[in-house]
């Protein structure tokens, strides 16, 4: 019996955590508060058929008044309870093709990916106090990694790699103020998946990037607290491009 | 014969690398562009000790109109020809001393030590294509790296260390992308220095940090394109605190 809260669900990884999050019975996800800053139809499709399992919160991350009031909306529809599980998926990726010297679009990549998350999370820890899980999902990416900057340098894309590295920087510094109150804070490397973001040519259909997302956060527990964790894709755990499906750990 | 050009002169670490560049004949450093955001004494006093050597030029990197000024300044005193290394040094510490949470120092941050450094570099990036060692150095930290977040934690200073890895992501993005052009950008972690910013109880003087960040960057060629180096001190290379003192480099 948790609850979860999923950022971003109008579309892509977003909408098909809250879709799969749905398929489970009430006894294990009891409620999904699936947040999206504009209307989003398919989502409201999918909280009408779940009479009631689905709650639909407006909820734009580079807004904070929006993010308050969306907290409110969620504590009134807790009755009292705490939530379990936030998932920070909202992203955007934007691209530099002419060169990390025409990068123009970094403080609004920073403002969405990070930012904004930081926002999310501080306004939803009281909540999450409250739940029993204490767990927050920030949704990361390989690309981020430092580390392998030279793997991903063929993807013109600089505001995205620097914004998901300062990502993975913030969840570090969530995870260690709050380790002590049994929190398990983590950034997930979902794979690279075929959303209007991920585009056509991507590694796996939305689903199986969902399924294998969902597998490791209800599995993680408080050693993975800190850490930026991969999917598991059989088959795609040793050929994988770039080991990112091993289901193990990323270098920073 | 190189020219140089350092952000942040007023005092701290960027006096002191502009003081010291200073004491090299000109045959060795021709040019020294020492850049403050407001009046400094130090520095004016330094410069018309120089005879010529050290200029001082207005640079506030958080607004890219007074770079692109200084810019044609430099570009003015150099009568045609290139400019050789650029010094990112301008920098802040902010903290947030009740949690990660009530961080709201992130935007100004990220405004002074990410923003800023990409706003100096892309301007400064036509000289330095006309100059011969075409070498950019980002003054980070190793109080930046996710890697060694677990032994930071207890410098409550979230703002400083989310934007100091983006710095480090961000000089391995210009790395990759003018490599081919023959340029060297690293990030150089200076050591614990007494400065303002650092505090009386920091390791070193700051006459020691700057020179041994000196011996890196003059020491510095090819091969350290897009690393994040370490000084190095004798009789702390092994001892030293976090091993920042190695001489060798970072974890990201
Ligand atoms: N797809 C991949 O291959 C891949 C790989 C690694 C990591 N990721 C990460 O996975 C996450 C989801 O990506 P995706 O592929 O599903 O992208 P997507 O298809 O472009 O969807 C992005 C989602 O984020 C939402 N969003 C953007 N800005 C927002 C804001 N200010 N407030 C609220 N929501 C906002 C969008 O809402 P609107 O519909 O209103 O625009 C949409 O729901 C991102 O964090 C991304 O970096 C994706
Ligand atoms: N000290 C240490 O232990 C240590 C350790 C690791 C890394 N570092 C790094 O070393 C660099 C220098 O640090 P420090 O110890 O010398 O700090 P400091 O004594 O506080 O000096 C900071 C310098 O940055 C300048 N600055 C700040 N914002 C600026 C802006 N918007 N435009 C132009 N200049 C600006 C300041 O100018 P004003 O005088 O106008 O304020 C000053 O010259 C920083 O990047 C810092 O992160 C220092």
């Amino acid at each position: 019996m948790a609850s979860y809260l999923v950022t971003g669900a109008s579309r892509g990884l977003g909408l098909e955590l809250a879709r799969q999050l749905a398929s489970f019975p009430a006894s294990e996800v009891s409620r999904v508060f699936a947040t999206a800053r504009g209307y989003a139809p398919e989502l409201e499709e999918l909280a009408k058929k779940s009479s009631g399992q689905v709650v639909v919160i407006k909820l734009d991350v580079a807004d904070e008044a929006s993010i308050k009031q969306a907290e409110a909306e969620v504590e009134a529809n807790l009755d009292g309870k705490g939530l379990d599980v936030l998932i920070n998926n909202a992203g955007i990726l934007q691209y530099s093709p002419n060169g990390v010297n025409t990068m123009d679009n970094l403080t609004e990549s920073f403002t969405t990916n990070v930012l904004g998350v930081h926002w999310v999370t501080r306004t939803f820890i009281p909540l999450l106090q409250k739940g029993t899980l204490k767990k927050v999902v920030n949704i990361s990416t390989t690309v981020g990694s430092i580390a392998l900057a030279r793997s991903f340098h063929p993807l013109p894309a600089p505001a995205y790699k620097i914004t998901k590295a300062a990502l993975n920087s913030l969840t570090i510094q969530y995870a260690l103020d709050y380790e002590q109150e049994g929190f398990t804070f983590f950034a997930l490397s979902p794979g690279w998946l075929r959303t209007d973001l991920g585009g056509e040519v991507a590694d796996l259909p939305v689903e199986q990037g969902a399924k294998a997302s969902l597998e490791r956060i209800m599995g993680a527990g408080k050693e993975q607290n800190g850490q930026f964790l991969n999917i598991l894709i059989k088959g795609w755990d040793k050929a994988g491009w770039r080991n990112q499906y091993d289901g193990a750990t990323n270098p920073w």
